[in-house]
């Protein structure tokens, strides 16, 4: 157990239900000094909130930030820094009819086996919601690691691709609500998830992320290789199915005299393949990697579920939901990154005697 | 630091380099009581061996186990279990010409910055033979969680897949070198290997891994999710550029009323996209994931490498070096998964009351 | 960093500052389905509580614990276990004086060196305050291990010492505001205590802790044995200075003839000079073991502190203080014990096949 | 269970019986870039080695050490340090009896109760030859801790005290057989020992250690406070069964007014009652704590043991077994606030933005 803990140096506790007075987090490791700008939390959380655009579930959460601990006029003390958000808008009734069923691709059914029990009121522990607490993390570890930059997009949405050779202005990301920097993929993007949610059904998407002036020399061989650590982050995202880092699957098609990143006569590679990471050190180049999503488990259409007597029974999705969630999953995947990076970078400072 | 040990309870801390003495592992939270079988270490040793066949390195090493503590008239005593696996085949001089020069793609560079210094010969650390340990390790860890089975082969090699359409015989893997289960698509990916050495060069591929008779219940949320910490596995074997699990990154362009796995009148799910985890814990169906492996860095033909003084210097492979890496990574992708499984299971006896 | 959290498989992450908004922590790896008395965490608060009685610190905290996650219709859910205690009597200005010089026998000093800053109010993260976190925690912690009992009672206040030939009945522990078991000596510790308190002075103690039902097979070799994580655990409480088990410093003085614990027919020991654990595993005999406290540094006569300027300064205490500590100890050594028991006896479940 | 690795950045993981093929170590986290110097180690192997004096076991080892990885051209490259110490005088025949018994105050039984089974020759791993292993890293660590200065001595044998007003001069610890840095004191320890080993008994001990040129600022409070993890060091040796620090138990017994340490012009304490460690983290001043060990469990003379069916059955030592273990542990005591003193060093990097 205790698997609700993230990092080794900077480490992430989070806690807390979709339907409990309070989700929070306790981040631990953070070193003292540094002034923190508390509404550039707020900014974050604001992307991955609820409501927020008619592509998101119509849940009212203000995702207001209360810190307890570890911030003293302005400044990280070295202490944990202890923040709650309060749930405002849940609505239990609305899962009433979960108390006895089986949502199909939903984590009821393993919790009630792992667990002997469940919170089921909006999923309780497995519900997205818990996110907001990695949003709110990874904010203030965003602020430890300037000035890397992390940048992530929404690059597909269902079967719709964002065109690679385009030349990206990653400054638009929010100009539109389905997060991606070029302005007519997104308005395709827009239109295939409005389609989805009129049938009631749901779609997936693939984010791509990309992290620049990332310092040469961290990750620590060889099992808490950066790219390793990376995709355990991404992977503990709820809906991810795939991580792939630099050619990633692509890269495995391709001849190595291709595929090698030889170097020019500044030392810099004149390819990036690798995803700016080798042998599990970041090597100073862009790191970019890509994140698929499966399609949001709860539909509106009437599925196949279980009941807790073991007879199939149908379930239509009631509650507020995503047809789609990559849009507000762009600052989860950048808050990860960001938890990843500055945990290696303290632990970066180690390496040498 | 301290990035060369793995898993929670059952715990794999590995140490050596390609050119030393020996490299070895300590497996430390290994439940006591269980009769091993160290034939089988060696049996599954001797399908990551070099030298094994002709589309594999010619560097010979018997990789024979000496077994120092834990083990005790033939059963593991609960104390760690230490062993070492000597280098008797390490021809260092063949690396004389790295020590004043970074290989494209390899890890030469992103070490000498990291650390400051660097065992240059034959890699160091960062070989590929290091990976004897895990597998080791790992098929210590697949006595410990037998009956579950785990079967990782070659579904794709350079540009030519497996065709998944195929009923295939998981017991014919090891009925040809490349460890493909389909003879014909065998022998065309040996074709292709082949000629890739031919040619001085490399090729990557995909290995896919199906593990069955797992029980419902392993896994913890929220970060560690069993297939969150399958990821971080596989990424942190050498040359791995991408995992999928389940239906993966074709997953994200379905719909969600396709994609979701409704449950029959059994409890069993009529569909496998999950990938046999839900949430972050397996549900008890297969579990199967596919890992990218890049090409081979090493390749016969020259390339723009960079010398220790900053200029690019031209480079060709030297030393003993698969085109492909792949079918010799199909233990080692068994092992990962092995250790993973094993201490998931240790956990889960403390999940209920 | 990143040491606020203690326990490998049951977790506890603690987090607050003495006059921050709250103090709470996160209990992370505690099993499903245990139904929770938490009017017995209430209750064993209130023996750590300030203001109880005329000789501890007049602060009055109701000390009221806020559940915030992981318990569900009265049960564990195998989630973690977040609660928050807020601050509700701190007297900041009670401190101001602090902010510009250093405590003597405080953590003042030592804060600013290492972190660079301090919240000075009330001694921040360093204060005792603090343990109540602890003290919430580990009352779950006895939930989950009964039927172990762990008492701890005041078996010493300054030179005096309670008769270790007596014969206790633990149950009068807290029948009197010293929590010494024996009235009579209860009483003369009490006066003490008064003494010290009407000089302005403080004093310190002993506590002894009895732990019974414990069953044979905890600790974990060669590092991790049961009472050196018990060792840490009791000097990570404030003010500890001293920590023996069973024969502890007198044992060091005996001969082995004597020492060591002869087996008698029913395969008991004779005697229990091992204070119950051998090799750093429990024999199922009782453990007990000792707990040094240093009198309290801050007393009302003036001393020599220092100012930030590097120039001595005199201090006399402010704010509300406890003459001597372990009365109200005795809650928080318990608590600690019980975590660590807890801990124990969740990684014992690993230990055979 | 995995309880065979100490610290969090330096990590030791240790393995081996005594009387498997060898005992040996795993070091990973040890900073790249420092010239190691092995005889240094080899030396501190010598002060612990059996056989070394008449006062002390006969059995043979000359506690050669094998490195196996991690050092290239005398550097620390930043990977694991694995090292091997042949066990080439195990007389596996010694012990035959104690087969199907169990010593009393040894580890014979619990291991029993705990695995299920045993590894009995020699105590298996629960024997001291494993504290070898710690002085070779610990050997390590001191070379990475410079110019930290750590000195142990024997200031107690039995129930005879080294003379706490005397003025030691800490060159002469090596200067007698005992370990005692007070000439005439070590002469009558040494006699007390010669007659406790005639009476074929044992006896217990004190050791003293003394810690300068400790920086200001290591430690990880709440739980990781620098003197926790040190009594949780001291108590993970074998024998030991208590440790205080500064003032320790007779601390308890002062007044505050008596007990602080105030400051004096230059920032520096009047006296040391802290023991230089206030709040968990150093305060510059010297660390010193002592720790209690029990009279050795093996003596010659008859004991009642138990045997396998339940039985008391007279047991004497056979074997070859030291009267007193002081003189050995000086090493053993070093090492281990060595390892603890390094991890903390890097984990002190990291407190500061």
């Amino acid at each position: 157990m205790a698997g609700n803990s993230i990092g080794k140096l900077l480490r992430l506790s989070s806690f807390g239900e979709s339907h409990g007075p309070a989700i929070g987090g306790v981040l631990d490791g953070f070193p003292a000094g540094l002034s923190l700008d508390l509404e550039a939390v707020q900014a974050q959380l604001a992307r991955r909130r609820p409501g927020q655009s008619k592509i998101t579930t119509q849940r009212k959460e203000t995702d207001q930030v209360e810190w307890l601990s570890g911030i003293f006029e302005g400044k990280s003390t070295g202490m944990p820094i202890a923040f709650i958000i309060p749930n405002s808008d849940a609505k239990s009734k609305d899962y009433e009819h979960l108390k006895h069923s089986f949502r199909p691709s939903h984590a009821d059914k393993v919790y009630q086996e792992k667990y002997g029990l469940r919170d089921y009121r909006g999923g309780g522990r497995s519900s997205a919601r818990e996110t907001a607490v990695r949003v709110a993390a990874g904010a203030l570890a965003q602020q430890l690691i300037a000035p890397i930059s992390i940048k992530a997009y929404v690059s597909s949405v269902g079967e719709l691709d964002l065109d690679p050779a385009l030349n990206l202005d990653l400054s638009k990301i929010d100009s539109n609500i389905v997060r991606c920097p070029d302005s007519e993929t997104a308005s395709r993007f827009e239109d295939q998830i409005n389609k989805a949610r009129k049938d009631g059904d749901s779609l997936g998407g693939i984010i791509t992320c990309r992290i620049t002036q990332v310092p040469a020399g961290l990750g620590e061989p060889v099992f808490d290789k950066l790219h390793a650590e990376l995709a355990k982050a991404m992977l503990s995202i709820n809906a991810v199915k795939g991580f792939e880092i630099g050619s990633g699957f692509a890269g495995s098609r391709m001849r190595g005299s291709i595929h090698n990143d030889a170097f020019d006569s500044n030392g810099r590679r004149l390819s990036n393949n690798a995803g700016g990471i080798e042998g599990g050190i970041s090597n100073g180049e862009e790191i970019y990697f890509r994140v698929a999503f499966k399609p949001v488990a709860t539909i509106m259409k009437g599925q196949w579920g279980l009941d807790d007597q073991g007879e199939p029974t149908e379930i239509k999705g009631k509650g507020r939901h995503d047809p789609c969630v990559v849009p507000r999953a762009v600052p989860i995947v950048e808050a990860m990154a960001a938890l990843v990076l500055a945990d290696h970078l303290l632990l970066a400072r180690t390496s040498k005697y």
